[in-house]
């Protein structure tokens, strides 16, 4: 017989005064939580960052629940609970205790202060500058317009009319020019008195490390350029042979079969499912709570295989990271990714150098077509494998392939810096795309609405976002060539199954460091190079332009 | 092909400063929230209280995730998290700029204010008058308290050795008489200068007053004698005629079958789906992080058909309380239950008077006879709704049926009472527990682990919970007669599938008020009557016991 099930946590209950609602939620959970275990910095630093990230945390399953489960009645309050949130997040960052803390810890900080404890001291100084930059009233004012934007681009893209987004861009990028310069200072002092960028330079750097902390936007240009002078060639090569069949990509794949695949090869790949979990949503997207909750989502179209399978390796690629941070880093601003480029680096390896290689087909065809019989029992396992790597210039960048994706990164950055630079005005955005389209992939978009007008970035008022894609894709191969150069034959491990030599290596070079080293100390540590396009374009020609044999 | 899904709203970066794991997840909603609306009360108080229930709220999701989709990894996080959330709540409320914000309001307080404006004054103020009894080091010590108690009931419950969890228990009795003596004060303010109750009702009142805020342990005392009274002699007289064959209740019912009835009951009784949501979980429990978003889970055993389908209809109960609280109670302490009496009585009136009435099964049974024909193709309904009357004493308090599960609670009750008033010693329990079980059900737990070491309350230190049990049972039969004095005859709207006039009156005359008046006045208001044990004596005798036709 039905019996109540609902009780309550009296410390809860007494901590928070009143009989809320949720105080008959059962608890099962002891009411308060363990201490943290003891380290050199100031307890009194410690508890305040901690107070922090749990926020940021909180905020960040809330987030999750709202792409996931959340019925729709419940956007509005989540809306608002969400932005407390974060609003308490930045008041505890940005409060003077917090700063008269931080100074004392740089101040006790002695010659023989360990790394992660400098950068401890270093990164949350930073953050709580950068976010000190930015008063109030243009945090809101920005906001505001941001979610106006939004609404306008919804409208505008459904449209198809540019021109009713426009104003609303216009004022995005005023207001990222103001927050660039009011921003600037604080990136220049972390870079030290060498740094001497150009005007345009300095405002774009002040938003794209945000991202993508100590990049910098004269060094992405160069070797974005020499990526640019290389693929399109490429591209142009590969694309003038006859493309291969893909047809049975869009035949008929069983959802729970999809479903099940995906689980499998997230757990094969070492994603830890007692630290983790996969779930639906209308886009795929990884986030986490503690190195011991990183979940995962992915969505399911049972007419293309592709969408579910690999868009679950790439976000067990970024789920592997944040599952590899070390727990001295936890509750700290350090236990995170140390750029977005980094850390797309990490879905990007997992994704195209391991999941779409030929060596990892030659382990996991087999029990692909065992799974999907009626799609695949006639396609043999190369013709499986080239289909995947079909390339075709097209217009939306989220669906183009491994090659051509590049080439929509690319147009955007130069759009942005034309913006920024104020040598492009808002009105002539979708002639500046179509024309780079036309130059780059060869194809005119029919309409703004497939042009400019398709990410949501701008609308969010993002600029400086793009880049880490493109970024983390090259470091994908610059981290996989020292892999290999210490690990031997990678294809060979992959063939086998051995992805946990490749983990272990990214676990050792990559993931201890969360925001301990930023994404290029990382980078140069793990291969002794600089970021750099040519082991990218290398790996691309041989993968996809090798050589007649 | 897959290609990158992360975007990041500008908006929450630039508030909170770092880029953290969070700003790669996908946020399609706008980055800040709709301003709430205007109402006379003052904005600081209004965005004051908004931000105490924006992080209760947060911890509630925290606390759903936590039953029902967190990987076994995440529990360590999470306690700190929701501890954090809850922590900050605390401050929130107790600091000195809510109590002078609180002042002023209520200073601003017309002859002519609202009923709900000097609710929401006086409601807020007591909450926060309680807060403040507890000393931050007292709150510590309890919590610390409660989770070695915790533990130990765990190892006690699993060894039956009740000697091990006994000091724990004493300790926890100890902070609760500690706790009460604090707290007496604000209690008896609020009740006003007629307020004399006995020393040991005082300790007890001060401590049920957090659940069932206004109630008088003496005269809840008063009504569980008449209760007792009555409800022993009903029980024999049940249980000296042959129970009815329930054997077919114990067959294999289809869990996915069981599901969709769980869905489609919930429905029918008009919990609104876009405005929450059923999951599974160990214990089934409801929660809200605002009316739009109620969300209730369930437990299925393919075995016992009850377990499911009367689990999610008294949830369903609860859920339609929350989802029925007037929008001018969001994000203020008054939208939540009245008392934890009050909650309980919409889920006893949903799953007993509604749920399990004859009425019920006869537009029902047909539909689920079909949905389980192996299990019930042969059974009649008659026979099917007596095998949901089946009477049997029995030890466990959440196994007992409609009408011995009061005898488990009024026990617990005496005890604590007892524990309390210093009159019973923590040794004596497990004596006295089982004196009771046999005068007042006649049988005797074999031993502690099914006797007094059953229920977690006493481990959480919750004493003054288990009488709101029995006293949302009591209300629920009161509100059910004035229902049917205004309504009619409320079994033919039953039968008829007309839930939405039920629901119509429990929101006009229950739901609407949220905590704008206490249970003890809402009863009042709807009956015309206080508290009394009378009306329940008497469904009862006529549901169980009906004189010979």
């Amino acid at each position: 017989m039905s019996a109540p099930n609902v009780a309550t946590s009296r410390a809860v209950l007494a901590a928070v005064g009143p009989p809320v609602t949720l105080a008959r939620t059962w608890l099962r959970r002891p009411p308060v939580a363990p201490p943290p275990p003891r380290r050199p910095m100031s307890d009194a630093l410690r508890a305040r960052l901690a107070t922090v990230t749990d926020l940021q945390h909180a905020a960040a399953v809330l987030d999750w629940d709202q792409e996931t489960y959340m019925p729709s009645g419940g956007a509005e309050a989540r809306a608002r609970q969400t932005a407390t949130l974060r609003r308490l997040a930045h008041e505890a960052l940005t409060s003077d205790e917090t700063g008269a803390l931080l100074d004392a810890a740089a101040g006790a900080l002695g010659p023989d202060a360990g790394e992660t404890e400098r950068a401890l001291v270093d990164v949350t100084r930073r953050d709580r500058a950068r976010a000190l930059c930015l008063p109030a009233a243009f945090v809101e004012a920005q906001a505001a317009a941001q979610a106006e934007a939004m609404e306008a681009w919804k409208h505008a893209r459904a449209a198809d009319r540019f021109a009713d987004f426009a104003p609303h861009l216009e004022r995005l990028v005023g207001m990222a020019v103001e927050e660039a310069d009011r921003v600037a200072p604080v990136v220049a002092e972390a870079r030290g008195p060498g740094y001497a960028p150009t005007d345009a330079d300095r405002r774009y750097d002040a938003l794209l490390d945000l991202y993508e902390p100590g990049a910098s936007t004269a060094e992405v240009a160069a070797v974005f350029d020499e990526l640019l002078a290389g693929l399109v060639p490429l591209v142009q090569r590969v694309t003038a042979r006859p493309a291969p069949d893909a047809s049975f990509l869009h035949a008929t794949y069983d959802e729970n079969a999809q479903w099940q695949l995906s689980l499998d090869v997230a757990a094969a790949l070492g994603y830890d499912g007692a630290r983790g979990r996969l779930d639906r949503s209308a886009h795929p997207f990884s986030t986490s709570f503690s190195a011991a909750d990183c979940r995962i989502t992915t969505r399911v179209d049972a007419r293309f295989f592709p969408t579910a399978f690999f868009g679950t390796v790439h976000e067990t690629g970024h789920a592997l990271y944040e599952q590899g941070f070390p727990p001295e880093l936890d509750r700290t601003p350090l236990a995170a990714g140390a750029s977005l480029g980094m850390h797309e680096s990490q879905s990007r390896l997992w994704e195209n150098l391991v999941g779409r290689s030929p060596a990892f087909w030659r382990r996991w065809y087999p029990d692909v077509q065992r799974r999907f019989p009626d799609a695949l029992a006639g396609v043999p396992e190369d013709a499986f494998v080239a289909a995947l790597h079909r390339v075709e210039p097209s217009l939306i960048r989220v669906e183009a392939d491994e090659l051509t994706y590049h080439l929509h990164v690319l147009l955007r950055f130069e759009i942005e810096r034309a913006l920024l630079a104020g040598t492009l005005a808002v009105r002539d955005v979708p002639e500046a795309w179509n024309e780079r389209m036309r130059q780059y992939l060869g194809i005119v978009p029919p309409s703004d609405a497939d042009g400019c007008l398709q990410d949501v970035h701008w609308a969010m008022g993002a600029v400086g976002y793009f880049p880490t894609y493109t970024l983390g894709t090259l470091m994908s191969v610059q981290l996989w060539s020292a892999m290999a150069r210490d690990l031997g034959d990678l294809d060979a491990r992959v063939a086998g199954g051995d992805y946990a030599a490749l983990l272990g290596w990214l676990r050792a070079h990559v993931h201890r460091w969360g925001r301990v080293r930023t994404a290029g100390e990382i980078l140069h540590a793990a291969t002794g190079d600089r970021l750099s396009a040519a082991p990218w374009l290398a790996y691309a020609e041989a993968r996809y332009d090798p050589p007649a044999r």
